[in-house]
């Protein structure tokens, strides 16, 4: 302690650590999936002080065991149901571990010319995987990027977008005019927190309204509000479409979308965020029809397709636009490679300057599954998913709220918001399954999403069993036995 | 393979992952610091399509080895002295591997209350550590939050700062005014970045003249740069003062431009992304005067206090202003822990919705060095780099360009620009170490910035000898040997 770790206690170290790892997921289904601790809990159990001398490595684990893990949302149990997941797998896990070992930061393509390099690849594998359209290709004008979120993707694709509609204008001129981005009611919530931070403010978003019965955004009504902006002064920047909403997994009409977009001269950004991973599945490729109209797309690899947060896939058609909406060249950072414009420097494509290599985990998952381990683990997902809303549809207390395409369900209790809100109460408060919910057509409804690895039909079938035991004692108007604030404390 | 790696596999797959750290730190100093081949090569290696079917972790590792690891800039090598430091250590990797094992995504207190309590708990531990002002603590108005960067720190910084330059007319209406940022003529690109992502343009940015003798900002420049903007209709929005700039370490004054700040109602927010971590040891704490007028303040443990990238320590005096600014509510986050307001939701803290566990890292470090050990880490760092500057100072043919008050060193040979240039790539095409230039009052000048753990003065003499050799050829007029276009690759 006190002095470096040099590499024979790291070696020892470290295969106490694997050895956690493991053992932690061992044991994740005996451990209920979220905490019950008030707030405070951790804190208090923490010294108010950093230590003046040092402990060794196993004075951290047995806190670890000790005071973190149980205060500890399991995203990765079996029984976690909310959100989206956000999975993880072992050879994620591993490859992770090379990149904090070598320890390189990749800002330019002269500061880690392999991780610069591995990254287009394994983004252009995908773009062959998914059958994404051509021009996403780095080896033609496009490219992809490793960002951290799609947050942040929607927010460069914003810029881009900016920087385009002003006719190049807005890099120093700034937001001099009243610009707009669209997207549904059911666009996510980053959408708007994309525009703000462009500096276009809430009024600059319009939300466009969706079908009652698909959920997704009606094209009537998008060029409608462009129309309106147009003759009102106002300068359309950006659509963003999603291919499989928040709430219930909903396909905008890219179509469409599309060809009204390419009318306008509007930038076309696609948001598959969770879904965008069934691409993966040549059958469910219908999901993404029309998205050879988008100029820029995203989806989380660190959702459903097994490699760790944070690692989000993100395309453009035309690379240029982007790296001239974001360049900066300070004196200290120029270099030959650059300047020869043989390279890619991957900080012109993200806010942030420097950056992990993250390539290696995406390149360790694709490499470990293989394609037809990818299909396997996304079709699983999917039939766990019918099973559940098989389950569903067969019960006359409930309702599904939406179509599901995916590996997400809706639904609500048909007694109506309170007996719904009441049930994903009691069912989270058994530590067994953790759901979360949305609001479909303005009513409660329950999500239940499915995609850690180690999720299967008993642990799907365990989530109906407590959930229609829970509707028999709501609908017969037994109350939960927990204090109902703690109850709702963890479902989010 | 193509199923899912279960835990003994990973088990015996981390042992060697492990292991293949432990050799690649043991054998870091035999290998060239940056690599030589050309772009493209690690492409021409890799097929052009995913497999089809799974592969074992020993393929990876086999073509780490062979294909990547030899095209990775060596960031943690010993005669790394390129940029400042991005310095890990062994507990930080240990650390950030069970965060990989864990998968928990924070975004909300609830769903990683444990993650969310830690960091506000390691960032309420640097204050303390680092001296800072009282008001950044949680247990006031303030907090700390890691960002991935001090790029995203001064963008968020930026737009809280709009939130209140504005009234808190900005979320919605957004950048409908000329809002104005201003920084020194050596403050960081990002500081420009974030002005243009933020809707302010390049015009939007104001950059102060510095003292040529220290570098550091002139107060006097500032004060009438804003009452010019002012005199023209313009909204002074922010001030970004440096601790430590990147091409000379220099330390903007603080308690003067504290005072016009204030005087102005001026958002300050201070950037120490390197330099800060100086502050842990109190005989540099003279680099912090006035920072107690800062509305907020960063720097990056992932530079110089042996965390990973990416880990940026950043707080706000006030988190309401920053949660204001940032937050949107969408119905499927909402969730009672938060609506009872006593639990922080980072996802308000930053651009990004989701997050990583990063605050085991910080942790891990904080407890394995213990506040002695990282003193005595960056004590080193410091007597490196004055070994260094005595023997630039005593030899004629070289002049320091500026001051060195931290561990970066500056420098040029007197015979000029273009010599100067030479050295550089001479030095950099010998494969033992690795420096980056800058430009100082107009010159071409060579930066050598210590930090890696490895680094000794063992490393920083054969940087010298090198240097005071390849500085004989070139003033003798002898040519490199290396082809110039391959010798500039990589320095940067």
């Amino acid at each position: 302690m006190a002095e470096h770790m040099d590499p024979e206690e790291f070696r020892r170290a470290g295969y106490a650590v694997v050895d956690w790892v493991a053992d932690y997921w061992r044991t994740l289904d005996q451990r209920p999936v979220v905490p019950r601790d008030p707030p405070g809990t951790v804190t208090a159990a923490l010294p108010a002080t950093p230590p003046a001398h040092g402990e060794p490595v196993a004075a951290m684990l047995a806190d670890l065991d000790e005071i973190i893990v149980p205060r500890v949302t399991h995203w990765q149990h079996p029984g976690f149901f909310g959100y989206f997941p956000a999975n993880t797998s072992g050879p994620s896990v591993l490859a992770d571990l090379v990149s904090s070992g070598l320890g390189a930061q990749g800002m330019l393509w002269a500061t880690n010319p392999a991780g610069t390099e591995l990254e287009t690849v394994v983004l252009d594998w995908l773009v062959e995987l998914m059958d994404l359209p051509a021009r996403f290709r780095s080896t033609g004008a496009g490219g992809g990027v490793i960002q951290d979120s799609a947050s942040s993707a929607t927010l460069v694709a914003t810029l881009a977008a900016l920087h385009r509609a002003s006719g190049g204008r807005w890099r120093e001129a700034g937001v001099d005019r009243r610009y707009r981005a669209y997207t549904s009611t059911h666009g996510h919530s980053s959408i708007e927190k994309a525009a703000r931070i462009a500096g276009l403010g809430g009024q600059g978003v319009r939300t466009i309204e969706v079908d009652p019965e698909t959920q997704a955004m009606r094209p009537a009504a998008l060029r409608a509000a462009i129309e309106a902006d147009l003759a009102n002064g106002e300068v359309p920047a950006i659509v963003v479409a999603t291919i499989g909403t928040t709430s219930t997994t909903a396909v905008d009409p890219l179509p469409e979308i599309g060809v009204i977009c390419a009318e306008y001269g509007i930038w076309l950004h696609v948001d598959a965020a969770y879904a965008g991973a069934a691409a993966v599945c040549p059958e469910l490729r219908w999901s993404h029809a029309g998205v050879e109209h988008a100029d820029s797309y995203c989806f989380d690899p660190h959702k459903w397709l097994l490699t760790g947060f944070d690692c989000d896939a993100f395309w453009v058609a035309d690379r240029g636009e982007l790296i001239e909406a974001l360049t900066v060249m300070p004196e200290f950072l120029r270099n030959a490679a650059s300047e020869s414009g043989a390279v890619i420097d991957y900080r012109d494509w993200q806010v942030p300057l420097g950056r992990r290599f993250r390539a290696l985990k995406l390149w360790f998952v694709l490499r470990w599954y293989g394609v037809e381990g990818l299909r396997a683990h996304l079709r699983s997902g999917i039939a766990l998913a019918d099973r559940f809303a098989a389950r569903v549809r067969a019960d006359d207390r409930f309702a599904l709220a939406a179509p599901h395409p995916f590996s997400l369900v809706t639904f609500r209790l048909r007694a109506g918001d309170e007996a719904s809100a009441a049930l994903l109460a009691r069912v989270n408060d058994s530590g067994q399954v953790h759901l979360t919910h949305t609001r479909v057509n303005g009513r409660y409804t329950l999500r239940l999403a499915v995609g850690a690895p180690l999720t299967g039909p008993e642990h799907v079938d365990r989530a109906w069993d407590l959930l229609s035991a829970a509707a028999t004692d709501i609908l017969a108007g037994v109350t939960s036995t927990g204090g109902s604030a703690r109850a709702n404390t963890p479902p989010g």
